[in-house]
């Protein structure tokens, strides 16, 4: 087995580079010192960033990241959904481009490393291939999407274009999303042409930290992602009585905060009462009229619901709603549901996850398949062509927090994976042709 | 006992008017007709009013009211600390005044009875005893107390004195409440000088709404109110741990906000558990970061826990705290809990819950004795004198809500039991000479 692994890395070996030259490796202390540099951009005090899409912050990181792709010698243009596209030509006509990226907008006091970790990671595989002159039969582009975090806006606008009701849609950094793309740079009146057909994409390949603790606790290197989970959103109100708090006996009360306070436990019941990866969450609450003295008359909240499985969402999500009308009823309150728009679960493509498991193997590390319980543009950008994702661990799993963390060594160890699977995938599609693309099953 | 009745009626009648002139009575018209005029300022779309303590909204119905009180013959001054004072002379040099008073702002979506009825009435009854030129012995002030909601600013501020410390709080206004009294044409170089001495007021005596449904449902026209409860706030931080709401398991969470919901119900549990008329309250809540993809890692709430036994006040407060520990260490959370100073409870005079009684009476206006169960600025001027005060009906029990609501007819009633009080209390007082003042037992 040992001797088999030796005579496999030497064939690579002598595959990819000649006896004299070092193996193309990407640089893991630019990676680093550039997410450091980053990192200044919306810093928090309490550490960490909050660089939501359309902040000042993002503008500026924006601004920084862009400077990074022209020193990567990449041809770099904002799009007009404000997507910074940056293109590499390839060597061969008529092949589609390989695209490699991820997202530098963050959750508000969120960390340094969702998103940051791929979209820099991306940009040093193209300076590496610049830098060592290693040319790719494929055209090249590193995207760095726009507000991924309020969500996938700029893959959506690639992808499958955006509805206009999305546009009006107040973002977390106050602006609506119109104000926001034009915020940034993009061109509304050019939003539609950035939309791209299906089978334009060669493939898609994205690095990202994991968030979770799964390769952490079974102390593997790298994750092979076999897909993105579903996820429902839904703004909840419950419509209670405000009154006064101190005239108003107990049991005349239609508090809605208490109400809501049954509800978030319901909802924690109903998610944990079925085995399964699924996860849901209230993730935030407001009470009107917010006082001391007054029984809160009114709460809305927000719900969201997560699995691998779309059928599992529904049947979870449908529940959840038969609990809190059940609530309501006991408690003289009414609970009305909003849901966004469920956004299905995208699979990952077979073939990218064994070129992916193959490169971590050549590069001695250790790798399990895992789901990813995050959304990523990856699964916006699986209507274009083929999509893979690499995960590299999270300290105690620990994401969308100031104590985000992953280690220098394992973050190489990601952009050196991306390197070697965007170079298989090259070599490979450009020997067998373009495979034909199917959708990945939803 | 009819014949008794009508007997003493009859005394009454030969003691405060003679037989050509109709009897001394408040304009009802004229006070619910003011109140119309007050409820335009911070007037909401859906009803009620909005005019916290130091708004706009505040501002300009002060302005109209503090025209209403010149109009009604008093000589007004904005004190030190933003109170509206306006004074009437007695006749007998040497006696300490009668005050009457009440608020005139709001909480944030509240409604036009709570402290405006008190309020306009009082000034109404200064103008009737102006226009039909009856003479007090005592001297007359009726008060508009500042920010009462916020709470009993004004009042505290002439009853005991504004710890510095108060003064930089923020006030629903957003102000804080230094900025606040100076924006209202206070003066906080001379704030102190507000400040009265105990037994400097010979009587203060408050109209108010109910705020609950006792009187309604007794079917009963006049409240005599026997104390005023005793309330903790307390500002609670659940202190959990921020994580990406779709990568971190059920299991593995450190959810604020479920650890708060289970607080909440715990709440409602321990001040339901035993019997009385005590209630608790969690008003307001915010949690951090607050968006739907993450874990909330950060809860702040206020509880609010009353009764006229400040001791039990005190035990359901250690045991809400025994429970929020409790919680905290079962979800992997901590509870900090930051008590405001407990506002004691405030017994009314014995002997002026009998004169509004009697008044009642004499007006042929049922009446009962019943607490208050919201605060009010009679129970800081205990501090000074004896207090009495006088309830209304609320329609539904509801108050500090848009659908607030008192009959005109119950106002009017409620405006006469307070002239015909001040008016024996200033008869008695003046034949028995000052009673000694007891501060109520707390």
């Amino acid at each position: 087995m040992l001797t088999f692994r030796v005579f496999s890395l030497f064939l690579l070996a002598v595959t990819t580079a000649t006896a004299q030259t070092p193996p193309v490796r990407v640089q893991g202390e630019r990676i680093n010192a550039h997410l450091q540099a980053l990192a200044q951009f919306g810093k928090n005090p309490q550490g960490g960033v909050s660089r939501v899409a359309y902040s000042e912050a993002d503008l500026a990181g924006r601004a920084y990241v862009l400077g990074l792709m022209r020193e990567a010698g990449l041809s770099v243009q904002v799009d007009a959904a404000g997507n910074l596209v940056g293109r590499r030509a390839g060597t061969e006509p008529g092949l589609q481009p390989l695209v490699i990226g991820s997202h530098i907008d963050s959750v508000p006091e969120g960390g340094n490393y969702d998103g940051d970790v791929g979209s820099l990671s991306a940009i040093e595989v193209a300076q590496v291939l610049n830098e060592r002159g290693v040319a790719l039969r494929h055209p090249l582009q590193v995207i760095v999407f726009e507000n991924e975090e309020g969500v996938m806006l700029g893959s959506t606008a690639i992808a499958r274009g955006i509805e206009a009701a999305r546009l009006d849609l107040v973002s977390q950094s106050g602006k609506t999303v119109r104000e926001g793309v034009q915020f940034i740079g993009g061109d509304l009146q050019h939003l539609a042409a950035v939309q791209r057909a299906p089978g334009s994409v060669a493939a898609y390949l994205e690095l990202h930290i994991e968030q979770g603790a799964v390769l952490e606790q079974a102390e593997r290197q790298i994750g092979v992602v076999e897909g993105i989970v579903g996820i429902i959103d839904c703004e909840v109100t419950v419509q209670g009585f405000a009154n006064h708090a101190g005239t108003t006996p107990m049991n005349q009360r239609h508090d809605a905060l208490l109400a809501a306070a049954q509800f978030i436990e319901a909802v924690n019941r109903v998610i944990t009462a079925v085995p399964g990866r699924q996860v849901g969450t209230v993730g935030w609450i407001r009470a009107q009229p917010g006082a001391y003295n007054v029984v809160p008359g009114k709460v809305v909240l927000g719900l969201e619901i997560r699995d691998l499985d779309a059928e599992k969402v529904k049947t979870l999500y449908a529940a959840v709603v038969e609990a809190g009308t059940t609530i309501g009823t006991r408690t003289g309150t009414t609970f009305q549901f909003d849901p966004h728009a469920l956004s299905e679960p995208a699979l990952t493509d077979a073939h990218l996850q064994a070129v992916i498991a193959q490169s971590a193997q050549a590069l001695q590390l250790s790798s399990q398949r895992l789901p990813s319980g995050a959304g990523h543009d990856a699964q916006e950008m699986a209507a274009l062509g083929p999509i893979g994702m690499i995960f590299i661990p999270s300290v105690g799993g620990i994401s969308h927090s100031p104590k985000e963390y992953s280690r220098p060594s394992d973050i190489e160890n990601g952009a050196n994976v991306l390197l070697e699977s965007l170079r298989r995938v090259d070599a490979e599609t450009s020997r067998n042709a373009v495979r034909p693309f199917l959708k990945p099953i939803q």
